[in-house]
């Protein structure tokens, strides 16, 4: 479907790392990436080693389409790590899969990243300058190149040695034949969690709910500054480097990007996303009767909404679940009605009420007008719109593509006038006051694209030419 | 995933029908389809008139795997009908996609069924034995040699004699050089309606959800008997023959096949099982914490009991929304996980409560207990499971893939003894009087899948052998 | 590669029927259709019996693209029957793909045939105002149908009265659920022969050099009007209608289709085509210093020639063996030198030097001048053609794509035309006589491509307007 | 097909390199690669510079099946270099396919290459020893990451530091954002021509053929130890580094590796292989009445020993011409016959006759005794085997896979045993003077095969240790 039916921001990855000394990890690795696949439809990869040798596949295309059992029958070891990626271009989606695996002179490396390094483009300049070819634009195999270069008698050292230099997010996992290594920046910008495996053995993985689809019990985040080392019988951790102070954790993981059934900061992601719409209902509440989701993102905000303002909750729209990717061009007549090729009103749950629409976000804000259109369209009286966040108004450098920054409909215009714009009874937006109470901490969270203070102190311009040019 | 991770029937397809005078039919029946995907995933085919001649494409696959622009772009014409498919076998998918479309004396022809005739063994050998020879094991095939093979001076005549024969299910879309015929059995038993085009011309569908996807208005049922000619700028019906006394709509069509913004019977299908769940919470309270449903079916049922109970309603598990096809066999120590592939519970919402788990109906019964044990696994104190319909005891032979009668659980083992089997605190199904209740009608639905009693007055042995032999 | 680098008609079909009591049968059918596939490029299929039932697979591509070993391992049986095709146009391909297989009161058939029946389009009709659906525009499948239709004891008898319908010419393998047979019209127009296979049973195929690739020994032709019946241990014929007088043998498949590893009509093809050259030194000689032959058809005339006039032969170009289908057009400069593309000259070969080029036939004359060309700008003084056919003026309605009367260049232009339109020093056609000298026989052959005197009495008007419409 | 149906070396690539101020270079590489198809099967590419950008498309098959318009649309430029590649292994085959891009300090850097470094193995330690990251086991990556370490001013320095240090053979394409550079080893080991394009600019390739195929004229050989750069409206010729004295050009390409229309080292190999033919005669005469070649690559010397001899030339083997990749395995009757299955006899010709065959070549030495026992049972009274070379001893290390020295037969049996294990009346190998007096050159080609000589002076126990590891 084109973007003109979907209005949130993109995450680039899901990463996971396991080591069973007994199992088929590739088989687990699949299944992990399974529990992954929201944080990145484009392409797939798993790399296996087994204490010698390394192997490797990836592809373009969903998990479940990538791998084969023969595909997976041809990656042996005890040791994987794999990477779901979700990219913006089709033509390089190919060469930028992950993981990435050269031979270095300390023997197979093999990495999958999620994040975003913000001085990508000088790092890529330094090794090109010492003769490295680089056979991609992506920062993660700036990474593997670095981690190939560096001196130093072990992996964790060469690890921590090439951390000093990295400079933004980065939850990375790192395979050699015979180690796997969960790594965070010292800003735990993304997540990172690591659990022990029922059958012996341990994974880590971006969610925790990938982790428990493993089975995995005594579940803890990789903390940020870590490398845990994942071989043995236990893992090892390893503070690499010191936590930064404050901490820069993603506000949108807990706002859109995580799946609901993860833990983070120790905090319930299904649960912080009731707290907003509770907090929601407390600051802007509505004379209204019924609460609706723009499913599924809004759905636990829309239930904490409900149960905080006494308003029943409903279904208002039912969302198409096949709706994949076609090469389809509606027709003219269609292309007016473009959300609905995506989502149907059920009429009857909205028909003379007045109804409050829950959504977590308006990116550039094209999608909410034509949902409000449909709601009325089926004969709801007035549409209140609450938004789970503040107005986005500056872009993301560390791994989240919300577009550049006049893409953005809150750095245009005003409240108002979007409301006027998407034609809304009411809008509002829920205060970062709001948003932090309902997260649960005051901060330790990096909030640039609400405030446009981003907490590393880098060159912006730097980033954003880097940007334009496809370096990232 | 394999069928152990999904307890559903198995509904076989989904029609659409289109004449669209000024617009491109075959990508107007696209997005149709698409809003069909639901009622079947196997395979996908658009066959168009442009009142000349025909063309078809068809294949296996999701509907926006199986067709390309350029593929759309060799459909030319003003009429259209579309199908998509269930189906159980791989190797014979390819053979049996739909639509049929065949040469006859009096033009082209192309069909596309939703149903099953009881008396597709008997029509069969009939046809067999006028020698003609016959390509597929489809009681469509059959019906369309039958109106290839039938004389009478128009198209609704030749229907007409047709329908005199079939005894059955059938909602079927007919195409013929210069208009598309919608057809429906007189006991009613699968949904077909019909609606006007905004930009002219008309449209029928299976489910009202897809016509409005196609913006259409004015929309009503294709009555029991009736046959609906879509052609110039209005339709026309034609009462074929008398509507069966009474009818014998698929009440699993308002359970759990329909999406839930179908009308059907002037029924919302959402408020339906909002419905099912008050009668349930009236039928069988349960003293509790919080009310979840399986997702997706059972979300409108839990919402309805959270109404009546006035306990809350929350999501207790999430689903891989992107579970699809896969070859992959899980590990051992994963298979016994299986459930877990597929759904995950969040923790804190159900943590030292009683819940009430609301499903839909139960077939063979190997899903309730690995989701009971996700729940107690989470810390769950009790669960309590409510299913919105009376135990299923009897197969369907009108179109519904349920296994064998030795499939079912509730023809195997008493309440209590499935209670026991999968470890619930309690366990209740809707009794067949509240779930007609639900419905809104006392009589006029099939409900043998409950009760043994099927509506048509044939030779069980006969049907069940043909199936054996899968003739359909 | 378009049609500009080959100037061949296009022959439409091999195919093969196997009776192994022993053996995997798909198996053998495939390494069949394998030495066939000269014979069509453009699709393959093998149906597969085993006592009781039947399984066919079929696509488009060349045999060794179809075919996977899964494939093969789900037709079991021992008996088989498959074939190979050529076809104009993409868009049909698959539905036209063969064998045909259908459902009949008398069991599972299925079809695999080559030739082409002249009163197809009759016969059509009538199958259709009978009542009988056509899914194909293909006159096979009229046979198929109608054998379907066809009353009598035994298949033997229901062939022999299809047969005496059929006009035309067909080389036919048909299966049923326990028996192959081989049928050959009266006219002989197909070859059609039959062998015993080294481990048992016996095959028939259009070509005995597919029968020796399996082993075959006693190989006979199956005479015109036979059907020979392969079950059991020995092979049973049935003169099922008499011989025609004259035969009417396609003689181009000496000239050109089949493999010059094929005997027929008791005669090697490699030797034929080496009596055609040296009939063709004998009537046209010229003074030259080298024979050369277009390859690679053209290769044992130019043998002939060269042996029978003393001139030495040589190669003097070089075709590119891996020229297959490619939809990349050339760039303009490219388009120039087309054939180049496909042949590249041995300059050594032909500089200062008189050369006869030896080619098989003229159809549309497009080619013959750019090889003209490519030798003069290698150097050769002189180029004489020496063609081993008389020219070609009338189409072929029995099996042979020649294209339309007035593509032919012989149709439009005389010898004198052709040779200033070629640019060559001479051009001369081996006269009727002397092919038919070459070929051994004064008549039994059909001669109607370069007579216009077809064999069969039919209303000619009708079956080019049945040609027109795409009905054969 | 197994390898056991063919028992020729294989070559490992062809290359191509074109500057075309005016043209779609994109398409025009196409159709080179296209005419050096035969020197490799396995994966295809091409990369085009447009004086900024480079853009790069490759992937495992034919060239005609790895290219789409669609795909050759996006390469866009006036400067293309293009790969066809030989792999023994599939799993590695996407991986090592070319040319290789990179990005280096000096801009995009693409390299294709045909033949093989000795030295690989030292020269990768030493770039993983300086901190580089490898991605393959390719001796070509390790060319490509000496290129972008290289300091120096121009490409042409850095591409004569690295010849210094690079020990083998070597024809390789460089290309960079504004040019094109065909490079080749100072022995001289592999062809490289070099040519002027009708439209102006020029083209690089490893055969004549492919030049004359793109119309260019004034073609010369790259000379050993050459730059030649390809920009602007001339080339430029550098002698990067002197010749090596004696040359070692490989004498396998005029045996077989090259097209017969292929002029190298100023000889048509057409012409060449005649003459080959021709000593034979004359060393081992035959009394015999018909002279046939094991087609293709034997047909030149069959003629060529035909003439000398006097003994009429014909075909005596038939080869399928559609033999391509299958996964069918033969069953088990098929598989004592499986030359059969890609050569057929023509009877006629060799009944009751006594035959010469003449091959290019033996090495594993498993396809002869089949081919003479075909022409035996097809009723050969003699079979006389001649072969255009000296006994196989020796593998080569310099860019053809002859499978390691235990597999060549003639270096574990004398050539009487030889004769006696393929059942041949007579077996004689032309003696390596014999054989260079048919080149034409008393020296300055590599025999290393025959002798065990190898023209360059290393360690070769390293090379082959290496070899087993998969490093070349």
């Amino acid at each position: 479907m084109s973007p003109v039916y979907d209005d949130h921001p993109h995450d680039e990855c899901g990463v996971i790392g396991i080591f069973a000394p007994k199992e088929d990890v590739a088989r687990m690795a699949f299944f992990g990436l399974y529990a992954l696949q929201h944080r990145g439809q484009e392409a797939a990869g798993i790399a296996v080693a087994d204490g010698q040798s390394m192997s490797m596949y990836k592809n373009v295309g969903l998990v479940a389409q990538v791998f084969r059992p023969s595909t997976l029958d041809d990656l042996n070891g005890n040791f994987a790590i794999g990477h779901t990626r979700y990219s913006t271009t089709g033509s390089s989606s190919a060469r930028n899969a992950q993981p990435f695996m050269i031979e270095t002179i300390h023997g197979p490396l093999a990495l999958a990243h999620n994040g975003n390094l913000i001085n990508s483009a000088v790092l890529r300049e330094e090794l090109l300058a010492h003769g490295v070819g680089m056979s991609s634009s992506s920062d993660s195999e700036v990474m593997t190149m670095m981690l190939a270069r560096n001196g130093g008698g072990t992996w964790v050292e060469r690890i921590r040695h090439a951390m000093e230099r990295w400079l933004g997010a980065y939850s990375l996992m790192v395979l050699t034949r015979d180690c796997v290594y969960a790594v965070r920046d010292p800003w735990g910008v993304r997540p990172l969690s690591v659990g022990v495996l029922p059958s012996g053995g341990s994974a880590a993985a971006s969610e925790t709910g990938a982790l428990r689809t493993l089975g995995c019990v005594a579940i803890r985040e990789v903390k940020p500054g870590e490398i845990v080392t994942l071989s043995d019988n236990a893992w090892v951790v390893t503070q690499a480097i010191q936590p930064a102070q404050p901490l820069a954790r993603c506000v949108f993981e807990m706002i859109y990007f995580s799946r609901p059934d993860a833990v983070w900061d120790g905090k319930s992601v299904h649960q912080v996303r009731q707290n907003l719409g509770r907090e929601l209902a407390h600051e802007y509440p509505a004379e209204a009767d019924v609460i609706i989701p723009v499913p599924d993102s809004s759905i636990p905000a829309a239930i904490g909404y409900a149960a905080e303002s006494g308003i029943p909750y409903n279904d208002g729209f039912i969302k198409n679940r096949y709706v994949g990717r076609t090469f389809i061009e509606p027709t003219d007549s269609l292309r007016k009605r473009g959300v609905a090729l995506k989502f149907n009103v059920i009429n009857e749950n909205v028909l003379n009420k007045r109804v409050v629409m829950i959504d977590d976000s308006i990116v550039r804000g094209n999608t909410t007008g034509p949902l409000i259109k449909l709601l009325k369209d089926a004969g709801a009286d007035e549409v209140h719109v609450r938004i789970t966040c503040p107005p986005i108004t500056s872009p993301c450098f560390m791994g989240v593509d919300m577009g550049k920054q006049d893409d953005l409909i809150a750095h245009q215009r005003t409240v108002e006038e979007i409301r006027k714009y998407v034609n809304a009874n009411s809008l509002s937006y829920l205060s970062l006051g709001g948003m932090m109470k309902a997260v649960g901490s005051a901060d330790g969270y990096c909030q640039a694209c609400f405030t446009g203070k981003y907490p590393l102190p880098v060159d912006l311009e730097t980033v954003k030419t880097g940007f334009e040019k496809g370096i990232r």
